[in-house]
């Protein structure tokens, strides 16, 4: 391994989408972390200016994002969706900066690094400029399989999620408390961020299906992502997404396949041993990964891990996983980015 | 195909357990279908009596469930729990009724008939007097699938349930709607009804998780109904059985692999003739079944119907079903089953 892409030391940093659900857990994550930052300027769309955040115990001015305005900055964590991404993060590159990006606007390019810190931190190695930050959902699923997959390379992937309101942002979820107290007080309520009713519902995901496949945004993400971040080009993955009436945690039902007999013990003790993750498996007591107790948590919960009763060979287990989409799949997995970039590789 | 069992002709119909959820629905189906019935009594525990449940315009009083109360009944449909099943049912039986269990006390019996009557009408022959009504994630998963089954024979079953607060009784649906005012207007609230906090939160299903396989008792229901009713003592199946903050409609994420390939098209004409199911299937509007188009419905939404991406052998489809936990899941299959035995059968 060589030290091969330059380290990031005391930087200014910048967060551009600063008001929103994610950049909200951004300024947090930096907070709570004790980044080491030189500066952090926080950018977001016009109607924003005037709006203070605080860090680090002051208040924070939001800016206007455009050209004029950005500049002298090292590190950018972008979370303003795709558009900001694709016209400021190259000139952010530009101008300077490593941009360490949540949208789905690179995801995809095969020079581009998709990171998820405790499974392919070397990725980074040989970076342009902008390392892309997975989607939510494949972050969820896939970092507590990393230490299946390594001890057991992974043949075949099916996974049913139940993703939470945050994942469309802070207006989806307020569209959630608010269609729900309407429902329960008998008002009427229009839903404008959603494309359905959200109160006790739950719903297909709401991106774009892809006519070829039948798949939607999200699931085609999911099987993608699953493969550029596991270096896995050839695994077969299945992904059905699902908005269910939550605040901010995904959970996941997974069947996976591996190329050996696995066994629940086994993968228990695997998961028991990786970073990032927290058995939460106590069958006596009921007690399994919840939303409500993965929100606000750094770890992915895992649990229900048992022997896949579908698959006669023993080379399959289910499990059903939950973490806190705002933090481990966003913002956190993004400033978990930015410190490996701080830091000084082995050469 | 012989009349091995006595049809029913105007019958005079109990309801056991009718002032549950699924009660109040068994008298409303009664009404609305028309059932043709001679009179009908409402039986209910102690606490019960001395309420009134409407039946064709008429306020009818709820009788303690007792054995002196107990007779002149020619046909009773039971939805109370196996605790009165087991005592009341073989009672029923022997003083001359037929009798449709919504309970699990009975369905895993050889001897008794578990039916779905778009599935197996047949397995009705024969019976000894007590015909068990399905699980309810059974129902709504196994209906939809049933017509490919008899075009493809199934060979591997992988669910992953949203299940409904219905499913655990209206005390259930109303601790949903309490606790989530509660969450709503800051103040705390305990629940008494289901092992975990439910407002904006959801968990697996919360039935005894069998030591020897890792399932619960809901998944395990699943998988050895879904061999029973189809008649397929070999099927694999596997399943996760999720509780959802959704009222009253189960949604189903499942893959299915079957004998020969399986095209999304085939699969969506087999269905489209089905009896019990619909089609709701528009990818371009993103429109796919969700519980509160599926609520009050006797018909299960099908949607999602794609190529199973993890599967290159084609054979593999995925779909995602919503179906009303307290109609087609329950009520509405159980006097469904009482209009077949109602029927007289060709000999």
């Amino acid at each position: 391994m060589s030290a091969s892409y330059q380290t990031l030391s005391n930087p200014r940093v910048a967060i551009v989408g600063a008001t929103g659900a994610v950049g909200i857990e951004l300024i947090h994550c930096l907070e709570q972390r004790n980044f080491p930052l030189a500066s952090l300027r926080l950018f977001a769309s016009k109607r924003s200016v005037g709006r203070t955040l605080p860090f680090r115990g002051e208040d924070t001015a939001v800016e206007e994002l455009n050209e004029e305005n950005f500049h002298n900055i090292d590190l950018t964590l972008f979370s303003a969706g795709s558009g900001p991404s694709k016209h400021f993060g190259p000139l952010a590159v530009r101008r300077g900066a490593v941009v360490v990006d949540n949208s789905s606007a690179f995801r995809m390019d095969a020079d581009i690094p998709l990171v998820v810190p405790e499974i392919n931190p070397d990725a980074l190695e040989g970076h342009r400029g902008i390392i892309a930050n997975p989607n939510c959902a494949a972050i969820i699923s896939l970092t507590p399989l990393w230490p299946l997959h390594r001890s057991n390379p992974i043949r075949r992937l099916i996974v049913a999620t139940y993703q939470a309101a945050s994942g469309a942002g802070a207006a989806a979820m307020e569209e959630l408390r608010h269609s729900t107290r309407a429902y329960l007080e008998g008002r009427e309520y229009e839903h404008t961020v959603l494309p359905h009713p959200y109160a006790f519902n739950l719903f297909s995901h709401n991106t774009t299906i892809d006519p070829a496949t039948g798949y939607n945004g999200e699931e085609s993400k999911v099987i993608a992502e699953a493969r550029k971040i596991f270096g896995a080009p050839d695994l077969a993955v299945s992904a059905t997404c699902v908005r269910v009436p939550v605040l901010r945690a995904h959970s996941v039902a997974i069947t996976v396949e591996f190329e050996n007999p696995m066994t629940p013990d086994r993968a228990r003790a695997l998961i028991a041993d990786a970073p990032g993750v927290r058995l939460v498996d106590d069958a006596p007591n009921n007690h399994f990964p919840m939303p409500i107790e993965a929100s606000g948590q750094d770890d992915i919960l895992v649990g229900r891990i048992r022997q896949d009763l579908s698959d006669p060979s023993g080379r399959s287990i289910a499990l059903f996983v939950a973490g806190d989409q705002l933090l481990k799949g966003a913002a956190l997995n993004a400033v978990q980015i930015a410190e490996l970039l701080l830091k000084k590789r082995e050469s």
